[in-house]
This record gives structure tokens, sequence and C-alpha cells, in this order.
């Protein structure tokens, strides 16, 4: 079984806050996705280069679990999981922990392969099958 | 059984697209927002003055499926259905859908009811249970 | 000389507040740009067809002063001036209103009107010109 | 004269772009702030540290010249110049860059020292005063 993991850190910006003085919750969904693309880049894949060269991954599901608050100027660390062989698909889960640790969010999204021109479904190109399997991030 | 719902009407922004040329996902959790706030406006309750009043509802879990893109000035409907009665958590379904009805995304989200103070749990307010009671929207 | 003006009304949403319990500065920019494209409408012209059409508006310049604070839930109303004839380039000044009609913002953007598929400076096209003519709104 | 300068990099996030495919001109607001965040961290002061200790700085003018478009996964610079010494109000000039050196974003923004309680202007704190009197950033 794969599980091929990569962490990324955030520090919090101040926009990225509420009224309630925390990080507002929708926010928490371009953090997976920075954590996403360095997953890719350490991998040797450029998520840009990929769109260039005709597939996108728009996501097709996301669920979050909201478990502690973060604040601004936290510094967070967004870990990212892939447990399953891509097909037409990619899922990864994610754990998002404060600087004392603190598990703050867990989520889980699905992308889709698409063709960019079509906007047709697409399997996962042989060059990300091909790094996985070189690869033991 | 209860089934309280509530539909809002969002215009889409230029900055929430993105340069898929649609709408970006993580935006969508503000619409779901925008509705919650004007189910809660229809019964007769205003949001902001229930934080003023000690109450908060921060989101606990949420999670979304992308079934179709929408676009830059697009004029989505955005349903928003009560389908339990409240209890220290607040959960609501959604369904978006295009200008042609068209099935965009739906989501559904936990809340819970917080005291803006201590930071603790608390029950749903009893003005919002005898308004859910009163009210057929 | 021409004044032609247009508002429009923006409700606060939770996530355009920051943690100082005001609206984040940064968020202004899209109620400007709301107002722009609403006094197109008015005009007859809409900005999603302009660029089908293969002109886009991109900013070039902006500036605004904060004079008071706006909050969650607030109903701003933005009016939009246009106060020169467009050439290569528009320019649009702006109030930002709250419900008291006390001044949050006010605002100036320059934006350039562009061909979409060279990227290359245009000048106003003859349709928006002929509108301004007609119209006095 | 005083001219003290931080550079920071941002690396641009999917979210950040519009359906022109370039970054969205309003998402530049935040880059300006993440640099005058890291400026005084550079300084030896947590602004976050600030605003617990009573003194918050809102911003009260912005404005920006948008000279060349920043695309998706640009690692832009942004460096933040400080060229008057701080009374009731600070100031700062920047200058955006791209991983080419070439110009992409000047802006300017005054902000007010206010006290988080009251609202009230205040000064520039003293500690602030004399990190500026000892550092040579």
């Amino acid at each position: 079984m794969i599980q091929k993991s990569h962490s990324v850190f955030v520090r919090i910006r101040y926009s990225e806050t509420d009224q309630m003085g925390v990080v507002y919750h929708g926010n928490y969904i371009q953090y997976l996705e920075m954590a996403r693309v360095e997953w890719l880049r350490a991998l040797g894949i450029s998520y840009k280069e990929m769109e260039e060269n005709g597939v996108m991954l728009p996501v097709s599901q996301l669920s979050l679990k909201f478990i502690s608050p973060a604040y601004y100027d936290d510094l967070l660390s967004v870990k990212v999981i892939l447990s399953k062989i891509p097909t037409v698909r990619i899922e990864f889960d994610y754990e998002i922990r404060n600087e004392n640790k603190k598990l703050i969010c867990t989520a889980n999204t699905v992308l889709a392969f698409v063709n960019i021109t079509t906007r047709k479904p697409v399997k996962c190109p042989n060059y990300l099958l091909d790094k996985l399997n070189e690869n033991d991030i």
C-alpha cells in the first residue's frame, strides 16, 4: 500500500481571519491546495506545467472537520497524504496542525483529471504514475 | 418532520473566478453562509444580533460535491434546508443551481452553538426554537 | 461635462470581516468592481459579453481612502461615477456609504481597454461610447 | 534620511488568479500586508503582540499601479520601504517583482496607529521608534 505524504507550512494572513478572531473556515480550502501543489512539486511535477500540457485537476468533492481554531500569525503545518493509486480521480487526506502540534482541521478532497480543452475526464497522466512508483516521499 | 428551506440569489463576482474560467471551488463556502444568514433573517432573526447577544455559530463540519461549473456573472440560487431540530448543533443541506436550473453544487454543513465569551458549546437559543415552531418558511 | 453615476448595494459577508471586527480593507476592491459591472449593465452592456467579444478591462491604477469602518451585515451603497469620456482608458470615482449615509470609503480606479487575445491596448468600443451618448443614468 | 526596507517572497495561489489568467488585482493588498508584517518581525516586533498590547494599525489610504501581470505559481518578491519616521501614521512604499526581476506592481499605503479599545489615534509606540533607531535593515 502506498502512503505518500508531504507537509507545507502556511503563515496565517490578517485577511484570513474573521470577526470571531480566528481563521475563517472557508480559507482552509486554499491551504489544502497549497499542500497538494507542493506535494506534486516534491515529486518533480509542476501543476502549472500539467495545465500547460493540457490536463487540469478540478476538485469534485471536499469535506472538512474543524477541530480547534487557528489564529492570526499562526504557522500551520498542512500534511497531505495520498492513500490510493490515482485513476481518473485522485484523492487526498489532510491534517492541519499548529506550532504546538495541536490538530486544527482534517480534510479529504477528491479531484478529477480533466482535459483542459474538451473538459472531459481523462486518466491520471503516466508521468505522474511513474513518479509515484519512483519516489518514496 | 420539519423541512424548512430558504433560497437566496448570488451574482458571481469576477474575483470569485480562477484561471480555469470558473468559480473557484473554495468560494462556494461563502454562498452557503449567505444562504444561512438570510434563512435566519427570513425567520426574523439577525445573526449579527445573535452574536451581540452572546451566541456564535462556528462551522464544525462541511462537505461539498461539485457537479457542474459556475461562471462569472452567473446568478446562482442557493437553497438552504434545515432537516433536523437543532440541539447544540444545527445542520443544513444546500443545493446551488444556475439560471437554467442546472445543479451546480450540493453541500452539507454542521455548526455549533457557542458562547462567544467562554467559547464553550451551548444549546440552541429558545428564541430560535420558538421561531422554528411558529414559522413555515 | 458628463457625470454618469450608478449605485449598487452590497451586504457585507462574514468572510469579509477580519479580527479587528470590521471589513478587511482589501475587500472593498470587489465592491468597486461590482458597482462598475452594474453601471455597465444599467447602460445595457454586459461585461461578460464584452470579454466574449474580445475586449477586457484590467485595472491599471487604484486608490482608496478609508474614512470610517464598515461592519458585518452592513448594507453598503457603492456609487460609481464616470467623469471623463473614455479613451483607451476609463476612469471612475466611487463613494461607499453605510445605511446611515455615513461615508465609509472613497476610491478612484483607472482601467485599460485591452484586446483579450493580443493583450494590447485598444480604444473604448464604439457601442459603449454610443450608450454613453444615449443614456443619462 | 532613513530608508529601511525588507523583502518577502509570495508564491501565487491558484485561488488568487481570475479568469483573465492572471492574479486578481485585489489580491495584491494581501501581499503588501505580508511584507509589512515581516518587516516588523525583522525589526524584532510581532504585529500580533502589538495588537495584544493594545495598538492596531488599520490602513487609511492605499494606492497601487499595476504595471505587468503576475501569473499562477509565480514567486513574487515584495519589497517594502519605510521612507519617513512614523508619527501617528506610518507610510510605506512597495515594489513587487517576479522571478525575472520584472516590475509587476508599485504601491503606497498609509496606516494609522489606533488604540484597540478606544479606537482613537495614538502615537507610534516608543518600542517601534527605538527599533528603527537601532536597526539598519
